[in-house]
């Protein structure tokens, strides 16, 4: 009998990476194409066809859907917009251009919202109906959960917490705008709070002998696993900005658990533990204990691809 | 032929308000009952009945259903949590309770919920199906539409913009940290803000003539008007911090509007014009102009009670 199966799609500024996932959330058959090979878009959904016809014929499958994510992902469109790290300018409407190409049902959005849906498919929110994902990596992206639904929004664009603006007048943001979260929690985040605190603090430091430029989140984590007081430091102002964060979303959408996922969050218990301290410090009483801090249940090589096919899935499914 | 009625009920620290709505939200007939005649919540369910028999029975009405707005009203339990202004202390089953009295179904939210039902079903929310509103009286309440669905959340207590965290160590809030939105942005808050610029500001005021005990949102509104200095600083003052909210807000549900109700949004043009002119400094770019700030569009006198029908309506329409 033909296995059922939906083909997600992740598109990223240099490569784009496929796959063919079954209801179960098995990454059956992978592909990929670098991105940038195609700065025309045409070329591109051509050649993409290709890809996710040579898949989906490697096997008897019965193809259902096909899920995208991508940097400024419009939902309700099923459009890319403006999107800072493609060579597509403008605003291209993938989805249609996809779906009429291949003749199946195409929905497209961004990252951080099929992360969401991958995890409440396939990884440590099955089951929940109120949840949030934060992704780490060079930026913060959210993916909000509320009575089973990713928020959209009215605009397509809504789960933004990487630019909730902390401190008016704070550190310059990629957005054009100063404070917001992402400029102090994210993988670059944490970098440019290392890069403040050479300058605030006289302790010694094995960060003071790699030039900044060379500074990544993953080496000041290792720096914080040696006792280095400025990466442990780093890490204790970084878990109370977030807590900030996740506090104030709690009392909006009151969600089950909040998930960190990639980048940064892989320093594990470093950002974890102050980070549940915070929250549990700075919560509403009415909240307190009400909302789990949890590390993401989807393995992180496979996370863009589960999550793009999860999309598939659920729009199939309705 | 008989015409289909809901009965909202408005349940306030000193009186009880009741109200039979039809489907078009016309407020047919009305009755109050004094909340803290009955210390005892039997006796008060048992009063209440009478007065829903009374009102329903007064015309040629077919009862579909019966919704109530509480402080700390828990919609998915039909709870009312822990309230400081009741004097039934504890857990309290009300919605249950009441539809035990009066075999039909019974609703219960908190009063900016309603509000928010209200808005959808009757005021200028019509057809949207991403809103807010916030209710800027004794303290910010919220009510947040997403997809067509007011917030609740895994508790049931989601949607609190009063107490997102915008000053962490800024002002005692009554849930007993420092530094929520409503200790700046409500009918108190601005007051609080007058006190505070008394001592920061040397210019002349009418303001200082009057005993801060005595001070109202109303008389500051009515200085501004006459270009009191201090009064028309301390609009700005908290349009400002109102605005950082919203733009927070607007990236997290990316709303078609935000209403502002009651108390402090009387004052008009007053604290909408700055609060637009922020709003528009301090957007994220992709989501300038996409959400109106809008004063509701439901009547003052009649909110609570339409709001709580209207939760009653949407419930029986489901």
């Amino acid at each position: 009998m033909a296995i059922e199966i939906a083909v997600g799609i992740d598109i990223g500024g240099t490569n784009t990476v496929l796959g063919v996932v079954d209801r179960e959330g098995n990454v059956i058959e992978e592909g990929a194409i670098r991105t940038t090979d195609f700065p025309v878009v045409e070329d591109f959904v051509k050649a993409l066809s290709g890809v996710i016809n040579d898949l989906s014929g490697k096997g008897d499958y019965n193809l259902r859907g096909i899920g995208i994510g991508a940097p400024n992902g419009n939902f309700h469109k099923g459009t890319i917009e403006l999107a800072p790290n493609l060579e597509w300018k403008g605003i291209i409407p993938l989805a249609g251009m996809v779906e009429k190409s291949m003749g199946i049902p195409v929905f497209l959005t961004n990252d951080a919202n099929a992360a969401a849906l991958g995890e409440m498919m396939f990884g440590g929110a099955t089951g929940m109906k109120d949840f949030i994902v934060l992704t780490l990596g060079t930026g913060l992206g959210s993916g909000i959960v509320v009575n089973g639904e990713v928020i959209y929004g009215h605009t397509g664009f809504a789960g933004e917490y990487g630019h909730i603006i902390m401190f008016p007048g704070g550190r310059d943001c990629g957005c054009g705008r100063q404070g917001c979260l992402e400029t102090y929690v994210s993988a670059t985040g944490i970098v440019r709070t290392v890069q403040w605190l050479l300058g605030e603090m006289r302790d010694e430091s094995r960060l003071r002998e790699i030039h900044t430029r060379d500074l990544t989140s993953r080496i000041i984590a290792d720096a914080a696993t040696n006792n280095d007081p400025i990466a442990l430091e780093a890490f204790d102002y970084t878990a109370e900005i977030l807590a900030y964060a996740i506090v104030n979303a709690i009392v909006v959408t009151s969600p089950e658990a909040i998930f960190l996922f990639g980048g940064l969050s892989n320093a594990g218990s470093l950002l974890f533990d102050p980070v549940r301290k915070y929250v549990d410090e700075f919560i509403q009483p009415v909240f307190k204990g009400t909302t789990s801090i949890l590390p993401s249940g989807i393995p992180e090589n496979n996370a863009a691809v589960l999550g793009s096919a999860a999309l598939a899935w659920k729009e199939y499914s309705k």
